[in-house]
Protein backbone atom coordinates (compact mmCIF):
# COMPACT_ATOMS: atom_id res chain seq x y z
CA UNK A 1 0.00 0.00 0.00
CA UNK A 2 1.18 3.62 -0.65
CA UNK A 3 -1.41 7.01 0.56
CA UNK A 4 -1.15 10.30 -1.74
CA UNK A 5 -2.51 13.22 -0.87
CA UNK A 6 -3.07 16.39 -3.62
CA UNK A 7 -4.60 19.75 -2.97
CA UNK A 8 -5.71 22.06 -6.02
CA UNK A 9 -6.94 25.83 -5.76
CA UNK A 10 -7.64 28.02 -8.43
CA UNK A 11 -9.49 31.44 -8.55
CA UNK A 12 -12.54 31.87 -10.07
CA UNK A 13 -13.73 34.56 -12.79
CA UNK A 14 -16.78 35.99 -13.91
CA UNK A 15 -17.60 34.56 -17.54
CA UNK A 16 -15.15 31.59 -17.40
CA UNK A 17 -16.54 27.83 -17.56
CA UNK A 18 -16.42 25.92 -14.36
CA UNK A 19 -15.41 22.33 -14.98
CA UNK A 20 -14.68 20.16 -11.75
CA UNK A 21 -13.96 16.34 -12.01
CA UNK A 22 -14.72 16.63 -16.02
CA UNK A 23 -18.39 18.04 -15.70
CA UNK A 24 -19.04 21.52 -16.65
CA UNK A 25 -21.32 22.97 -13.95
CA UNK A 26 -23.30 25.58 -14.49
CA UNK A 27 -22.33 28.91 -12.75
CA UNK A 28 -21.67 32.28 -13.24
CA UNK A 29 -18.00 32.55 -12.78
CA UNK A 30 -15.23 29.70 -13.32
CA UNK A 31 -11.37 28.91 -13.68
CA UNK A 32 -8.74 31.07 -14.22
CA UNK A 33 -5.82 28.57 -15.38
CA UNK A 34 -3.39 27.42 -18.22
CA UNK A 35 -5.83 24.36 -18.62
CA UNK A 36 -9.13 24.08 -17.89
CA UNK A 37 -8.61 24.84 -14.55
CA UNK A 38 -9.80 21.90 -13.51
CA UNK A 39 -8.89 21.66 -9.61
CA UNK A 40 -10.70 18.14 -8.76
CA UNK A 41 -8.78 16.09 -11.86
CA UNK A 42 -5.39 18.40 -11.05
CA UNK A 43 -5.86 17.39 -7.23
CA UNK A 44 -6.52 13.38 -7.99
CA UNK A 45 -3.80 13.91 -10.27
CA UNK A 46 -1.58 14.84 -7.59
CA UNK A 47 -2.57 12.55 -5.05
CA UNK A 48 -1.78 9.57 -7.45
CA UNK A 49 1.68 10.66 -8.69
CA UNK A 50 2.34 11.76 -4.74
CA UNK A 51 1.74 7.89 -3.80
CA UNK A 52 4.30 6.75 -5.66
CA UNK A 53 6.77 9.44 -5.93
CA UNK A 54 5.93 10.33 -9.43
CA UNK A 55 6.46 13.82 -9.53
CA UNK A 56 4.02 16.56 -9.47
CA UNK A 57 1.06 17.61 -11.97
CA UNK A 58 3.68 21.20 -12.43
CA UNK A 59 6.90 19.01 -13.35
CA UNK A 60 4.70 16.60 -15.76
CA UNK A 61 2.46 18.80 -17.64
CA UNK A 62 4.53 22.89 -17.24
CA UNK A 63 1.88 25.35 -17.83
CA UNK A 64 4.79 27.23 -19.37
CA UNK A 65 4.37 24.71 -22.14
CA UNK A 66 1.83 26.20 -24.86
CA UNK A 67 0.89 22.51 -25.58
CA UNK A 68 -1.23 22.33 -21.89
CA UNK A 69 -2.63 25.83 -22.70
CA UNK A 70 -6.38 24.89 -22.52
CA UNK A 71 -5.75 21.12 -22.39
CA UNK A 72 -8.39 18.77 -21.02
CA UNK A 73 -7.13 17.94 -17.42
CA UNK A 74 -8.34 14.41 -18.21
CA UNK A 75 -5.71 13.90 -20.31
CA UNK A 76 -3.35 14.65 -16.91
CA UNK A 77 -5.17 12.25 -15.35
CA UNK A 78 -5.55 9.57 -16.87
CA UNK A 79 -1.42 10.05 -17.96
CA UNK A 80 -1.21 9.77 -14.08
CA UNK A 81 -3.57 6.58 -14.16
CA UNK A 82 -1.27 4.89 -17.05
CA UNK A 83 2.35 5.93 -14.68
CA UNK A 84 0.55 3.93 -11.67
CA UNK A 85 -0.24 0.97 -13.57
CA UNK A 86 3.15 0.85 -14.79
CA UNK A 87 4.63 0.83 -11.20
CA UNK A 88 2.68 -1.70 -11.12
CA UNK A 89 0.02 -0.24 -8.71
CA UNK A 90 -3.87 -0.29 -9.16
CA UNK A 91 -6.02 2.33 -6.90
CA UNK A 92 -7.64 1.00 -4.07
CA UNK A 93 -9.96 3.78 -3.31
CA UNK A 94 -10.33 7.73 -3.45
CA UNK A 95 -11.40 10.21 -1.58
CA UNK A 96 -12.34 14.48 -3.03
CA UNK A 97 -13.48 17.18 -0.48
CA UNK A 98 -14.21 19.95 -3.11
CA UNK A 99 -14.68 23.53 -1.37
CA UNK A 100 -16.82 25.51 -3.65
CA UNK A 101 -18.68 28.65 -2.00
CA UNK A 102 -21.32 28.55 -4.64
CA UNK A 103 -23.51 26.70 -6.42
CA UNK A 104 -24.11 23.84 -4.23
CA UNK A 105 -22.85 20.41 -5.89
CA UNK A 106 -24.81 17.85 -4.78
CA UNK A 107 -26.82 17.71 -7.58
CA UNK A 108 -23.11 16.70 -9.98
CA UNK A 109 -21.79 14.98 -7.21
CA UNK A 110 -23.36 11.61 -9.12
CA UNK A 111 -21.63 12.75 -12.43
CA UNK A 112 -18.51 13.89 -11.22
CA UNK A 113 -17.83 10.67 -9.36
CA UNK A 114 -18.69 8.45 -12.54
CA UNK A 115 -15.93 10.45 -14.59
CA UNK A 116 -13.17 9.80 -11.69
CA UNK A 117 -14.35 5.82 -11.51
CA UNK A 118 -13.97 5.64 -14.94
CA UNK A 119 -10.70 7.45 -15.12
CA UNK A 120 -9.42 5.48 -12.20
CA UNK A 121 -10.41 1.89 -13.82
CA UNK A 122 -12.42 1.56 -10.54
CA UNK A 123 -15.61 0.97 -9.26
CA UNK A 124 -18.03 4.02 -8.41
CA UNK A 125 -17.65 2.40 -4.69
CA UNK A 126 -14.38 3.56 -4.66
CA UNK A 127 -14.31 6.86 -5.52
CA UNK A 128 -16.12 9.52 -2.85
CA UNK A 129 -16.96 12.97 -3.56
CA UNK A 130 -17.60 15.20 -0.47
CA UNK A 131 -18.73 18.95 -0.88
CA UNK A 132 -18.55 21.84 1.48
CA UNK A 133 -18.52 25.51 1.82
CA UNK A 134 -16.19 27.88 2.85
CA UNK A 135 -18.52 29.70 5.28
CA UNK A 136 -18.05 32.90 3.08
CA UNK A 137 -14.65 33.44 4.98
CA UNK A 138 -11.22 34.12 2.87
CA UNK A 139 -11.15 33.48 -0.86
CA UNK A 140 -13.07 30.84 -1.43
CA UNK A 141 -15.36 31.63 0.70
CA UNK A 142 -16.25 35.49 -1.05
CA UNK A 143 -16.83 32.99 -4.60
CA UNK A 144 -13.02 33.88 -5.61
CA UNK A 145 -11.57 30.91 -5.94
CA UNK A 146 -12.07 26.28 -5.38
CA UNK A 147 -9.79 24.47 -3.74
CA UNK A 148 -10.36 20.09 -3.88
CA UNK A 149 -8.17 18.38 -1.19
CA UNK A 150 -7.77 14.21 -2.50
CA UNK A 151 -6.56 11.45 -0.63
CA UNK A 152 -5.99 8.04 -2.49
CA UNK A 153 -4.56 4.65 -1.66
CA UNK A 154 -3.22 2.42 -4.00
CA UNK A 155 -1.75 -1.32 -3.89
CA UNK A 156 0.79 -3.34 -5.66
CA UNK A 157 -1.79 -6.03 -6.17
CA UNK A 158 -5.13 -5.67 -7.44
CA UNK A 159 -7.49 -4.01 -5.03
CA UNK A 160 -9.39 -6.11 -2.71
CA UNK B 1 -8.00 -0.95 3.91
CA UNK B 2 -9.65 2.29 2.51
CA UNK B 3 -8.29 5.74 3.11
CA UNK B 4 -10.41 8.88 4.14
CA UNK B 5 -9.76 12.57 4.12
CA UNK B 6 -12.35 15.25 5.70
CA UNK B 7 -12.31 19.22 6.40
CA UNK B 8 -14.54 21.29 7.59
CA UNK B 9 -14.56 25.12 8.30
CA UNK B 10 -17.11 27.33 10.93
CA UNK B 11 -17.21 30.70 11.73
CA UNK B 12 -16.98 31.73 15.23
CA UNK B 13 -18.92 34.92 16.92
CA UNK B 14 -18.88 36.09 20.41
CA UNK B 15 -21.12 34.40 23.07
CA UNK B 16 -21.56 31.35 21.31
CA UNK B 17 -20.29 27.92 23.03
CA UNK B 18 -17.35 26.49 21.26
CA UNK B 19 -17.65 22.93 21.33
CA UNK B 20 -14.85 20.58 19.32
CA UNK B 21 -15.04 16.88 19.69
CA UNK B 22 -17.71 16.81 22.16
CA UNK B 23 -15.79 19.08 24.79
CA UNK B 24 -17.30 22.60 25.57
CA UNK B 25 -13.98 24.29 25.29
CA UNK B 26 -13.85 28.00 27.12
CA UNK B 27 -13.80 30.62 25.04
CA UNK B 28 -15.27 34.38 24.39
CA UNK B 29 -16.48 33.13 21.04
CA UNK B 30 -17.88 29.74 19.27
CA UNK B 31 -19.49 28.42 16.16
CA UNK B 32 -22.11 29.40 13.80
CA UNK B 33 -23.95 26.79 12.75
CA UNK B 34 -27.15 25.05 11.81
CA UNK B 35 -26.27 22.07 14.29
CA UNK B 36 -23.95 22.78 17.28
CA UNK B 37 -20.72 23.38 15.23
CA UNK B 38 -18.52 20.85 16.01
CA UNK B 39 -16.26 21.13 13.48
CA UNK B 40 -13.95 17.87 14.81
CA UNK B 41 -17.17 15.55 14.84
CA UNK B 42 -18.07 16.88 11.16
CA UNK B 43 -14.96 16.67 9.67
CA UNK B 44 -14.48 12.98 11.10
CA UNK B 45 -18.01 12.09 10.37
CA UNK B 46 -16.84 13.17 6.64
CA UNK B 47 -13.98 10.94 6.90
CA UNK B 48 -15.46 7.80 7.90
CA UNK B 49 -18.14 8.61 5.06
CA UNK B 50 -15.91 9.14 2.60
CA UNK B 51 -13.40 6.32 3.24
CA UNK B 52 -16.62 3.88 1.96
CA UNK B 53 -18.22 6.13 -0.57
CA UNK B 54 -21.14 6.35 1.96
CA UNK B 55 -21.92 10.70 0.78
CA UNK B 56 -20.98 13.37 3.16
CA UNK B 57 -22.57 15.12 5.87
CA UNK B 58 -24.31 17.88 4.14
CA UNK B 59 -26.24 15.15 2.39
CA UNK B 60 -26.68 12.84 4.99
CA UNK B 61 -27.91 15.86 7.58
CA UNK B 62 -29.12 18.82 5.22
CA UNK B 63 -28.81 21.82 6.99
CA UNK B 64 -31.82 22.62 5.69
CA UNK B 65 -33.85 20.27 7.70
CA UNK B 66 -35.35 21.29 10.79
CA UNK B 67 -34.97 17.76 12.27
CA UNK B 68 -30.80 18.80 12.45
CA UNK B 69 -31.07 22.28 14.29
CA UNK B 70 -28.76 22.87 16.96
CA UNK B 71 -28.85 19.21 16.93
CA UNK B 72 -25.77 17.15 18.74
CA UNK B 73 -23.01 16.75 16.29
CA UNK B 74 -22.01 13.36 17.75
CA UNK B 75 -25.54 11.95 16.71
CA UNK B 76 -23.75 12.92 13.00
CA UNK B 77 -20.61 10.75 14.10
CA UNK B 78 -22.48 7.66 15.36
CA UNK B 79 -24.47 7.13 12.80
CA UNK B 80 -21.22 7.37 10.08
CA UNK B 81 -19.82 4.83 12.82
CA UNK B 82 -22.83 2.69 11.91
CA UNK B 83 -22.95 2.99 8.03
CA UNK B 84 -19.19 1.95 8.47
CA UNK B 85 -19.68 -1.08 10.79
CA UNK B 86 -22.92 -2.33 8.32
CA UNK B 87 -20.50 -2.14 5.51
CA UNK B 88 -18.37 -4.59 7.56
CA UNK B 89 -15.61 -2.40 8.12
CA UNK B 90 -13.75 -1.08 11.36
CA UNK B 91 -11.77 2.14 11.99
CA UNK B 92 -8.18 1.13 12.38
CA UNK B 93 -6.83 4.93 13.17
CA UNK B 94 -7.96 8.40 13.45
CA UNK B 95 -5.39 11.43 12.85
CA UNK B 96 -6.74 15.11 13.44
CA UNK B 97 -5.71 18.52 13.13
CA UNK B 98 -7.40 21.25 14.59
CA UNK B 99 -6.27 24.76 13.41
CA UNK B 100 -7.57 27.40 15.86
CA UNK B 101 -6.15 30.65 16.98
CA UNK B 102 -7.15 30.83 20.40
CA UNK B 103 -7.22 29.60 22.86
CA UNK B 104 -4.56 26.64 23.45
CA UNK B 105 -6.46 22.73 22.96
CA UNK B 106 -3.62 21.50 24.50
CA UNK B 107 -5.08 21.16 28.28
CA UNK B 108 -8.28 19.70 26.60
CA UNK B 109 -6.68 17.27 23.98
CA UNK B 110 -7.24 14.33 25.84
CA UNK B 111 -11.12 14.99 26.69
CA UNK B 112 -11.38 15.57 22.97
CA UNK B 113 -9.36 12.28 22.11
CA UNK B 114 -11.75 10.17 25.07
CA UNK B 115 -14.63 11.14 22.90
CA UNK B 116 -13.65 10.22 19.40
CA UNK B 117 -12.16 7.03 20.66
CA UNK B 118 -15.48 6.10 22.41
CA UNK B 119 -17.58 6.51 19.68
CA UNK B 120 -14.96 5.43 17.28
CA UNK B 121 -15.75 1.81 19.19
CA UNK B 122 -11.62 1.99 19.16
CA UNK B 123 -9.04 2.45 21.89
CA UNK B 124 -6.92 5.90 22.60
CA UNK B 125 -3.57 4.58 20.85
CA UNK B 126 -5.79 5.06 17.85
CA UNK B 127 -6.87 8.18 17.99
CA UNK B 128 -4.49 11.23 17.48
CA UNK B 129 -5.32 15.05 18.03
CA UNK B 130 -3.13 17.60 17.21
CA UNK B 131 -3.77 21.16 17.26
CA UNK B 132 -2.18 24.43 15.00
CA UNK B 133 -2.85 27.79 15.82
CA UNK B 134 -3.24 29.83 12.15
CA UNK B 135 -0.53 32.41 13.22
CA UNK B 136 -2.61 35.00 13.35
CA UNK B 137 -3.35 35.05 9.19
CA UNK B 138 -6.58 34.71 7.16
CA UNK B 139 -9.86 34.36 8.47
CA UNK B 140 -8.74 31.46 10.99
CA UNK B 141 -5.21 33.04 12.22
CA UNK B 142 -7.98 36.02 12.66
CA UNK B 143 -9.90 34.26 15.19
CA UNK B 144 -13.23 34.43 13.09
CA UNK B 145 -13.17 30.50 12.12
CA UNK B 146 -11.79 27.01 13.43
CA UNK B 147 -11.12 24.47 10.73
CA UNK B 148 -10.59 20.61 11.11
CA UNK B 149 -9.31 18.30 9.10
CA UNK B 150 -9.30 14.79 9.45
CA UNK B 151 -7.21 11.67 8.24
CA UNK B 152 -8.84 8.12 8.87
CA UNK B 153 -7.48 4.14 7.73
CA UNK B 154 -10.42 1.88 7.68
CA UNK B 155 -10.60 -1.84 6.99
CA UNK B 156 -12.82 -4.94 6.47
CA UNK B 157 -11.01 -7.32 8.99
CA UNK B 158 -11.02 -6.13 12.55
CA UNK B 159 -7.95 -3.78 13.28
CA UNK B 160 -5.00 -5.20 13.82
CA UNK C 1 -0.66 -0.19 8.83
CA UNK C 2 -1.80 3.26 10.43
CA UNK C 3 -2.26 6.40 8.38
CA UNK C 4 -1.11 10.17 9.35
CA UNK C 5 -1.70 13.39 8.62
CA UNK C 6 -0.25 16.69 9.22
CA UNK C 7 0.01 20.79 8.27
CA UNK C 8 1.91 23.68 9.22
CA UNK C 9 1.93 27.30 7.80
CA UNK C 10 4.12 30.00 9.28
CA UNK C 11 4.15 33.60 8.08
CA UNK C 12 6.87 35.03 6.00
CA UNK C 13 8.86 37.68 6.61
CA UNK C 14 11.50 39.95 4.46
CA UNK C 15 15.05 39.56 5.50
CA UNK C 16 14.71 35.76 7.31
CA UNK C 17 15.93 32.34 5.54
CA UNK C 18 13.45 30.43 4.37
CA UNK C 19 14.26 26.44 5.14
CA UNK C 20 12.48 24.10 3.87
CA UNK C 21 13.20 20.12 4.63
CA UNK C 22 16.58 21.57 5.26
CA UNK C 23 17.21 23.25 2.35
CA UNK C 24 17.83 26.56 2.29
CA UNK C 25 16.03 28.19 -0.46
CA UNK C 26 16.80 31.71 -1.55
CA UNK C 27 14.28 33.92 -1.34
CA UNK C 28 13.89 37.82 -0.24
CA UNK C 29 11.83 36.77 2.64
CA UNK C 30 12.10 33.62 5.09
CA UNK C 31 9.98 31.93 7.93
CA UNK C 32 9.22 33.72 11.08
CA UNK C 33 9.46 31.38 14.04
CA UNK C 34 10.69 30.50 17.55
CA UNK C 35 12.60 27.29 15.66
CA UNK C 36 14.19 27.96 12.47
CA UNK C 37 10.50 27.55 10.99
CA UNK C 38 10.79 25.18 8.51
CA UNK C 39 7.13 24.07 8.07
CA UNK C 40 7.86 20.65 5.97
CA UNK C 41 9.75 19.05 9.22
CA UNK C 42 7.38 20.66 11.00
CA UNK C 43 4.29 19.07 9.25
CA UNK C 44 5.84 15.73 8.45
CA UNK C 45 7.20 15.49 12.31
CA UNK C 46 3.22 15.93 13.00
CA UNK C 47 2.13 13.50 10.58
CA UNK C 48 4.43 10.83 11.84
CA UNK C 49 3.55 11.52 15.62
CA UNK C 50 0.08 11.40 14.33
CA UNK C 51 -0.12 8.25 12.96
CA UNK C 52 0.45 6.64 15.68
CA UNK C 53 -1.18 8.95 18.34
CA UNK C 54 2.11 9.88 20.30
CA UNK C 55 0.85 13.46 20.52
CA UNK C 56 1.80 16.82 18.89
CA UNK C 57 5.08 18.81 18.00
CA UNK C 58 3.33 21.68 19.88
CA UNK C 59 3.19 19.38 22.66
CA UNK C 60 6.41 17.57 22.28
CA UNK C 61 8.69 21.14 21.81
CA UNK C 62 7.23 23.67 23.17
CA UNK C 63 7.60 27.46 21.15
CA UNK C 64 8.32 28.78 24.81
CA UNK C 65 11.03 26.53 25.83
CA UNK C 66 14.07 28.30 25.59
CA UNK C 67 15.53 25.01 24.31
CA UNK C 68 13.87 25.12 21.42
CA UNK C 69 14.65 28.80 20.33
CA UNK C 70 16.36 28.88 16.67
CA UNK C 71 16.33 25.44 17.29
CA UNK C 72 17.11 22.96 13.97
CA UNK C 73 13.38 21.47 13.08
CA UNK C 74 15.33 18.40 12.23
CA UNK C 75 16.09 17.57 15.64
CA UNK C 76 12.13 17.18 15.90
CA UNK C 77 11.80 15.56 12.65
CA UNK C 78 14.60 12.57 13.85
CA UNK C 79 12.77 12.12 17.42
CA UNK C 80 9.90 11.83 15.49
CA UNK C 81 11.03 8.83 13.62
CA UNK C 82 12.66 7.77 16.42
CA UNK C 83 9.30 7.06 18.35
CA UNK C 84 7.95 5.82 15.92
CA UNK C 85 10.66 3.10 15.53
CA UNK C 86 10.30 2.41 18.98
CA UNK C 87 6.99 1.80 18.84
CA UNK C 88 8.17 -1.19 15.98
CA UNK C 89 6.98 0.43 13.24
CA UNK C 90 8.03 2.34 10.27
CA UNK C 91 7.25 4.57 7.50
CA UNK C 92 6.00 2.97 4.16
CA UNK C 93 5.68 6.35 2.25
CA UNK C 94 5.65 9.73 2.51
CA UNK C 95 3.59 12.57 0.53
CA UNK C 96 4.16 16.03 0.93
CA UNK C 97 3.06 19.04 -0.22
CA UNK C 98 4.45 22.70 -0.19
CA UNK C 99 2.21 25.66 -1.11
CA UNK C 100 4.52 28.59 -1.57
CA UNK C 101 3.63 31.63 -3.70
CA UNK C 102 7.05 31.78 -4.77
CA UNK C 103 10.27 31.46 -5.55
CA UNK C 104 9.30 27.88 -7.80
CA UNK C 105 10.48 24.86 -5.67
CA UNK C 106 10.85 22.94 -8.66
CA UNK C 107 14.80 23.41 -8.79
CA UNK C 108 15.31 22.52 -4.88
CA UNK C 109 12.90 19.34 -4.46
CA UNK C 110 15.34 16.82 -5.16
CA UNK C 111 17.54 18.18 -2.46
CA UNK C 112 14.33 18.31 -0.14
CA UNK C 113 13.50 14.87 -0.90
CA UNK C 114 17.04 13.35 -0.07
CA UNK C 115 16.81 15.17 3.42
CA UNK C 116 13.61 13.60 4.31
CA UNK C 117 14.47 10.49 2.75
CA UNK C 118 18.00 10.04 5.27
CA UNK C 119 15.54 11.18 8.01
CA UNK C 120 12.82 9.07 8.16
CA UNK C 121 15.24 6.01 6.76
CA UNK C 122 13.61 5.01 3.76
CA UNK C 123 14.42 4.95 -0.19
CA UNK C 124 13.22 7.96 -2.48
CA UNK C 125 11.29 5.79 -4.12
CA UNK C 126 9.10 6.13 -0.94
CA UNK C 127 9.09 9.90 0.01
CA UNK C 128 7.27 12.31 -2.60
CA UNK C 129 7.66 16.64 -2.24
CA UNK C 130 4.55 18.11 -4.63
CA UNK C 131 4.88 22.06 -5.18
CA UNK C 132 2.02 24.12 -5.54
CA UNK C 133 1.65 28.26 -5.37
CA UNK C 134 -1.87 29.56 -3.78
CA UNK C 135 -2.80 31.74 -7.54
CA UNK C 136 -2.03 34.93 -5.52
CA UNK C 137 -5.19 34.91 -2.76
CA UNK C 138 -4.80 34.44 0.74
CA UNK C 139 -1.68 34.77 3.00
CA UNK C 140 -0.20 32.22 1.35
CA UNK C 141 -0.95 33.76 -2.24
CA UNK C 142 0.13 37.34 -1.03
CA UNK C 143 3.55 35.88 0.05
CA UNK C 144 2.89 36.05 3.35
CA UNK C 145 2.87 32.84 4.37
CA UNK C 146 4.20 29.34 3.74
CA UNK C 147 2.09 26.51 4.58
CA UNK C 148 2.65 22.36 3.83
CA UNK C 149 0.55 19.37 4.56
CA UNK C 150 2.32 15.85 5.00
CA UNK C 151 0.59 12.28 3.78
CA UNK C 152 2.06 9.42 5.83
CA UNK C 153 1.80 5.82 5.91
CA UNK C 154 3.55 3.82 8.00
CA UNK C 155 3.42 -0.15 9.39
CA UNK C 156 4.77 -2.51 12.03
CA UNK C 157 6.61 -4.41 10.38
CA UNK C 158 9.01 -3.49 7.72
CA UNK C 159 8.04 -1.92 4.50
CA UNK C 160 6.97 -3.68 1.26
MG1 LIG D 1 -4.62 23.31 -10.99
MG1 LIG E 1 -19.62 21.66 9.87
MG1 LIG F 1 5.76 25.12 12.50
Amino acid sequence: FRTGSGWDLHRLEPGLPLVLAGVEVPSDRGCVAHSDGDAVFHAVTDALLGSLALGDIGRLFPDDDPANAGRDSGDFLDEAVRRVQAAGYAVVNLDVTVVLQKPRLGPHAGAMRAQLAARLLVGLDRVSLKAKTHEGVDAVGEGRAVSCQAAVLVTRAAPA
